[in-house]
């Protein structure tokens, strides 16, 4: 795999600041709009979006599969309907004309004006028309909380959690990017056993720290992805925030799953950063015991270091930082849930999103909900404004950030900032 | 409302065989293609396909609000985008154009030569772009037989299945059309609890009779869909077989519900009966009691009278029918169902699906699969080539069909033809 993009001694003519997600390593693809433009594709660079459709019009892009329509398209589908190789190569076209060494951009003050947009004059957009989205689940700290807190403790995973990487479906219609509000949801909830249901506006609103990775377009229905042909099919990540209502979760959710509790919303980051910028950033696997199934069997490093933290902002006050986790704490990697996804025959298309499930770490600080963060609204946690949360109230702003980092080079994620609102 | 397409006395210059199900007074909607032609839009009457793009072209469908595009397309969605009225008016020049009392396109042999094309010599395609699919388990037969072969005879039904419609995200991506094959899907079970699981071919392939509705676009992320307003966006209904496969799904589905058991694949009938078609078919609702909660309280008739049955034939034998049922038997009307998906503020999309779940009926001849026909393979089935089915075997055609029928009109759905193709 050759993948220029990634050189750790590249710099760009276009500067970056420090600390920066966005160094000419990372080259992500997202979607955006300004005042004076329709919806384009685009990259980014320091505080800059690249305008993909200029570099196009330009001729920057030339000798590359793609057509003018794939960049001021409404997602980036159509772009990765020409598949990896592709969109690799256009990465490194990318990173090549941001590249000090390169003069051909660097020198054209005229198209360097086309070319970048400053970051605070666009509307990010949700970067993918999403076909199906599927959640997995496949954090063993956060399946034993979730298993102690409503079953039994000493029996907390189910026996077939360490044999199969447990997912289900979720709703596409409803999944938003960073910046849109949610409204708190109401439901039919039933706290007390005893009584008949109630109707009204969840008081338990939880977030989910999540990651997920999105496909390009897979093999026809019938057939499989192994786990060594699974990252041909990832174009890349993104931070996620799978919302959840769990008073509603907890009366709902036997025998099928959870399906109002969850399908109200979910948010995502703008920049979709590619599997191949997060090559250098790959760690060893978690250990599995029992061994899996022949199936599910992987060769080298699947697993990615990647940081991450969730924060509540309240209404007029500052953003209060409740957890801090991490990818590789996943137990089940992105290969053997796609090769599971698929094991039946199910196909996938170009566009489909796959949650990791809450990523929860060993410590009581990495712990990816309210729901284990307060212990069931056993311990509330304060906030700098002295005041306390169980779960999440009105007017909150919840914050995800994310970022890999090793030698100096940082590869981010960027934000999803995503305010409360009360119910419509 | 005004349906003049609906009126019992109507009849078409096109010869319509007796016992067809597609009368003046039905006027489906599906999406076909010929050995010379792309795919288009179509209605049916009788044997023959009504080529919309060929009506349009030639001036017959003037003064309605539809472009070329709508009509040749690979979808029924860019038509439906249009709303209820515009659909509903389709329908009814539709209908006008075939009705005996009008000349215009009667009289004129050229343009009939166009627009007719003989059903035989059509492939159907599948008719909608599934946004999301949605299953509900509506059916309080099916939930009963469920629970007490797999939990307890005497407390069957879960706590919550009374009083809200239990439902659950299935995969849009591998929902096909009648006539084409599935394959006996790969995967993890776990018969023994006392052994580690294994993995190959399910042994428990099943189908699940089963009707489904397409929506219309709904409102904004947030809002919500009454009882009272659900009809208006309901676009039509049709056959839905849910393939499941047993032993995978009941080894996989705790805590978060059926996932590889039935996502391999979902099969579809061509044709789109529309809500306005089915008008005369309404009887009375289900008795619900406990009370539902006031979000899901309905006025008026939201029950459909529709004839419903699951065959098995045989590689090289006949079709044995193992199973008659009717849509009548759900105790979740559709109208409680879309209100429920949406009281929490979940949008719904032009072309969503909403799968009605297994329609079992009282007696054990009316059970909608095989799980529950042949109890648990413990009463397998006879067929009339001497053979028994616990489960369907491979190179199985599995064929369901519908129709209602009162004071001598039959509105059908046409058929489901599937057959089961060995692990590929």
């Amino acid at each position: 795999m050759n993948i220029p993009a990634n050189n750790p001694d590249l710099k760009s003519w276009v500067e970056v600041p420090q600390n920066s997600d966005f160094p000419i390593q990372n080259i992500p693809f997202g979607v955006f709009k300004t005042a004076q433009m329709n919806t384009r594709v685009g990259s980014r660079i320091g505080d800059y979006v690249v305008d993909l459709k200029s570099l196009f019009v330009l001729g920057y892009l030339e000798n590359l599969p793609f057509e003018a329509h794939d960049f001021d398209a409404t997602s980036l589908n159509s772009m990765m309907k020409k598949g990896k190789k592709a969109v690799r190569d256009l990465r490194n076209r990318i990173s090549k004309l941001l590249d000090t060494s390169h003069s051909d951009l660097q020198n054209n003050e005229h198209h360097v004006g086309q070319v970048l947009i400053p970051a605070d004059q666009v509307t990010m957009l949700l970067p993918v028309e999403i076909g199906d989205y599927t959640d997995f689940y496949s954090s063993r700290e956060h399946a034993t909380n979730v298993g102690t807190m409503f079953r039994d403790p000493n029996n907390a995973l189910l026996p077939n959690w360490l044999w199969l990487p447990v997912g289900y479906h979720g709703r596409s219609s409803s999944i938003i990017v960073s910046g849109e509000p949610i409204y708190r949801p109401k439901g039919q909830t039933r706290n007390d056993p005893e009584k008949d249901p109630t109707f009204g506006p969840t008081q338990r609103l939880d977030f989910e720290l999540e990651m997920a990775f999105i496909t390009f377009d897979g093999k026809p229905l019938g057939e499989s992805i192994s786990t060594e042909e699974a990252e041909d099919y990832i174009f890349g990540m993104c931070l996620f925030n799978d919302w959840s209502a769990r008073d509603i979760q907890s009366w709902e959710y036997v025998p099928l799953g959870p399906f109002l509790a969850k399908n109200f919303a979910s948010s995502l980051s703008p920049w979709i950063v590619t599997l191949d910028a997060l090559e250098p950033f790959k760690v060893d696997n978690p250990e599995q015991a029992p061994k899996v199934l022949d199936y599910l069997k992987t060769t080298g490093q699947k697993s990615y270091d990647i940081h991450l933290e969730m924060g509540i902002q309240p209404e007029n006050s500052e953003n209060n930082v409740v957890c801090r986790s991490n990818f590789k704490y996943m137990y089940w990697t992105m290969v053997q849930q796609l090769a599971h996804h698929t094991v039946n025959g199910c196909n996938i298309r170009c566009g489909d999103l796959m949650g990791s499930g809450t990523i929860s770490g060993p410590t009581e600080d990495s712990y990816g909900s309210m729901l284990e963060l307060a212990w069931k609204g056993t311990k509330p946690l304060k906030m700098s404004d002295g005041t306390e949360r169980k779960f999440i109230n009105d007017h909150d702003t919840v914050i995800m950030k994310g970022y890999s980092e090793k030698n100096g080079i940082r590869i981010g994620f960027g934000e999803i900032v995503t305010k409360v609102l009360p119910t419509k």
